[in-house]
């Protein structure tokens, strides 16, 4: 079939169930944009700038499979390049679209602005080769392919990957024969398929204290419902890393709570240093998930399964996905049913009634955790937010949006744009803190330009506090600057009225909470808390951090 | 001599008179912030976020020979790497320093919060090797000698370079032979200095139309007196690329105004088409500065001068400063003086009268003109403001400070924090648009609370003018969320008392102009104008892009 290669990108895109592309427009891009402004299916969504651009296509991508983004060539594409990191990181499948100068010039090596007008072409690109899993730059002849190509590797792999395409071949028709069709995943080798699924059968045959450990992999490659079938099949209590926080419902039976090595309950840690066969979905161990490493996982007990390979006791099984190799497990199991197991107690805490004086950390989260609905999408900034959230035990069907690996402050403030136009239905709560807001507020401009209806809480606790654990309390560079942070928003869109609110007390939050839920409006919450209080789980992480970081030349000791 | 680690870059900073360190806290540069948190001779600004750090440190080289940020390792030193890229576009020695995991950690690939947890160090290096002109991942064993080496490399080829500190090693103590002096460029080689000066004196004396042609060069490497004195000594009319404007004072006789092909005054233009010697200081022909290609300048007639070479007809002069042999030739001249040239006759407006009728971009800026004052420094963004600054006649000893070969929208405002700092004496004034403002308007809060005083002037046309005459006139890609901008910086710092107004008749403009002229706080002044008002030269340069970029395929046309 004939198609002009813009025509094709959007089809393309379509079928990842991308139906908004976030970015920044440029004169290298405008003509991809003029075709999407025609398009009835796809919507561009105009960000403040570039990074911000990249996190909102990260967190549309989370609750929708995928996401993009479009920015211009240099100045636009590695302005974006580090949100393109952290959704490797954090293994969201974004496709960023740089519009490129048009191909004749970039073969020419002319010098022309938005590069570093030496002629050179292949910087950028560069760049993005180390943080992204598939790139190109689209020409007429490789278009009906590279296309294709780099998009399945996205959703394959859920990682982000970068297209260039020059300005001047937007409208070019090519002759393409791939059909429109969702994308598949690779399957598996029947034979390898065989082998592992029996190998991996006979080893929980065997197991006498087997555990499950969840990290993002289960989120991405959608197998919670085999995972959770496989543990009740074989009765196998689950544990997920905090990068998997809320990916199990905590409500389920046999759940542990999260596994953060010593940082986890001293029930679970026993259990996991005791455990003889842990399934483990993709886990990566990182310093800032494992209380730096502090995990006892006895090695030989591991069993490795990836999204497209299995490593059992000292064989790899190549070939062997990890949707097929659990439904084949449970064929294997037949009919037999284990006992069921238990649920975790919730823990129980009656709420202090709200007073006039002022709020603390604890008393906060306290009430955020009652605050909380099932089905609701939260956006957690790394810090306070962050260490208060991960000790929250969750209603059902709650999403975790945050950043536990790559750590960007900001991130989540143009992420929650895209999670609301990703899940339009359900309820969004951003937590961010004062440092993090600065970095990216102005996002809170397209919030309101598109009519989104957040609840956005703001702690203000004077600057970087997590900083100011690991060093330099009273140190100038963890200050910022004072910001009068409720009265932003309404500034930032001349005609929209935000609820906006400064609460310093329980009785105050109790109104504004009763005001935000009302839902008919974007709401903003600064939230006044002392610099200095934070949950105790950070202070422990910090102290940690600190030792790691600076060991024999730690200022902190020296000082 | 035995020093630390940071106390060795600090000291080396110091020599290239870098005072001022721009960035953002992170916990692996936390020991060098505390250092210099202790340290009376450089002090640590703060920025909201490190793109805006870059911009800083960038505006504050331009017009300090030298500026530095640091950033923590992947989240921060990626989201410096557009402002380091416009950087070397731009020719500003900005040093990016980036504190990194410790160094143990990286040799083990440890999987690490703010990398992909994947134990790959080398990817964030890689992307800065596209963009800096040295680099090093400092080594107790390599401090003494790549710390030099690389700042030594930002001093000689006036770009930017990239340094990273791993976060253990900041207190360690090494040895050191290296004196503290200020940097130094290299000389040249006398035999071929000799014979590079002779061979041009040659050139000059035969030479009927000659004429000297400036480039951003002249202003970084401060050759200004070196080629004023030719000029005059050698009676040569003289003219600068746009990326110089204000280089060559414009009251200077012999100056023919600026060169961009045909966009340029029809004398000058001809004048260039008929040289038969152009003294020609480092010039870069990109598209943006010659309206797309249109010089003429005789291939024959060009001499080649770069900071440390010359190209004269066939011949190379490897080796030959450009200080050096303008002296050479000085001296070669002797005690002979041309007759003086004439002086550029000022072009002759009478100002309307200020009226309660809108505002238009042709009143604004004839009155801007007469409000810019002789040492002011300029601080101008893309677009209309560059465009229409391009035109006005300068006062003498102004200095302009914007982006016209990288082109990055939102540059000014963080460049800005860079220049007051820099040159703390001179009035600065900023001229943004509304929509590159967005970008990076949350650093107008660094302003304040650093309590500078420069005079913002925002021109709000509603959206990204200088694109909607590329593509898209009315399509939505080109709107902008409607801030209410003169309400902003009062919210950005809740201590200080900025001066801001909106104003959108020529009346309100004069009183605003009163009030901000007082320069006893920060003048934000929000200049509303119509949407599709603008300058004629971005008229025609916005043609031209459309033809460029879309060529066949250009949607204009086809609309």
């Amino acid at each position: 079939m004939k198609i002009t290669i813009g025509a094709f990108l959007l089809q393309q895109l379509r079928n990842l169930n991308v139906n908004h592309i976030y970015g920044v427009p440029g004169d290298y891009n405008l003509a991809l944009l003029e075709l999407i402004e025609h398009d009835a299916s796809v919507e561009f969504i105009g960000n403040c700038n570039e990074l911000n651009a990249a996190y909102a296509a990260d967190g549309y991508a989370r609750l929708n499979g995928a996401g993009a983004l479009i920015t211009t060539y240099g100045v636009g594409d590695l302005a974006a390049l580090a949100g393109i990191a952290g959704a490797y990181a954090e293994s969201a499948p974004v496709i960023c679209l740089a519009g490129t100068p048009p191909l004749y010039a970039m073969k020419n090596h002319a010098l022309l602005h938005h590069s570093l007008a030496d002629g050179n072409f292949d910087n950028v690109m560069n760049c993005f080769k180390q943080f992204t899993v598939a790139q190109a730059l689209i020409t007429p002849e490789n278009a009906a392919t590279e296309i294709p190509r780099v998009l399945s590797t996205a959703w394959q792999q859920k990682k982000p990957v970068y297209l260039q395409l020059p300005s001047d071949i937007c409208d070019v028709v090519i002759e393409t024969a791939h059909q429109f069709a969702a994308p598949r995943l690779p399957g598996s080798d029947a034979n390898h398929l065989g082998l592992a699924a029996a190998a991996l059968f006979k080893r929980l045959e065997q197991a006498k204290r087997p555990l499950i450990l969840v990290d993002q992999m289960v989120d991405r490659f959608q197998l919670l419902p085999l995972v959770l079938a496989v543990a009740q099949k074989f009765a196998i209590p689950l544990t997920n890393m905090p990068t998997a926080k809320c990916v199990i419902p905590e409500s389920t039976p046999g759940w542990q709570g999260g596994y953060s090595g010593n940082l986890s309950s001293p029930e679970l840690f026993g259990r996991m240093a005791q455990a003889d066969c842990v399934l483990s979905f993709g886990v990566r161990l990182v310093d800032s998930t494992t209380g730096y490493f502090s995990q006892q996982i006895p090695p030989q007990a591991v069993v490795d399964i990836q999204p497209y390979s299995l490593q059992l006791d000292n064989t790899s099984y190549p070939a062997v996905t990890a949707a097929d190799l659990l439904h084949a497990l449970l064929e294997l199991a037949g009919e037999t049913n284990a006992p069921a197991q238990a649920t975790l107690p919730k823990p129980q805490h009656r709420l202090a009634i709200p007073s006039d004086a002022p709020l603390g950390q604890a008393y906060f989260w306290q009430r955020i955790s009652h605050f909380i609905q099932a089905d609701d999408v939260l956006v957690v900034e790394n810090g306070t937010s962050g260490a208060a959230i991960g000790g929250i035990r969750m209603p059902d069907g709650v999403t975790l949006v945050n950043q536990p690996v790559w750590g960007s402050i900001g991130y989540t403030l143009p992420a929650l744009l895209g999670t609301l136009m990703a899940a339009p239905a359900r309820r969004h709560l951003l937590f961010i803190g004062d440092g993090s807001f600065q970095l990216t507020a102005q996002e809170v401009s397209t919030l309101l330009r598109c009519e989104l209806k957040p609840i956005i809480f703001l702690i203000n606790n004077e600057g970087y506090t997590i900083e100011r654990y690991i060093l330099g309390e009273s140190s100038s560079y963890n200050d910022i600057g004072p910001w009068d942070y409720a009265k932003l928003p309404a500034v930032l869109n001349r005609h929209a009225t935000p609820f906006c609110a400064a609460v310093a007390t329980g009785q105050q939050l109790e109104m504004a909470l009763e005001q935000a839920s009302r839902q008919d409006r974007l709401a903003f919450i600064e939230v006044k808390l002392p610099m200095m209080d934070a949950p105790s789980a950070m202070k422990e992480f910090c102290q940690r951090c600190n030792n790691f970081n600076f060991g024999l030349h730690n200022p902190r000791r020296n000082a």
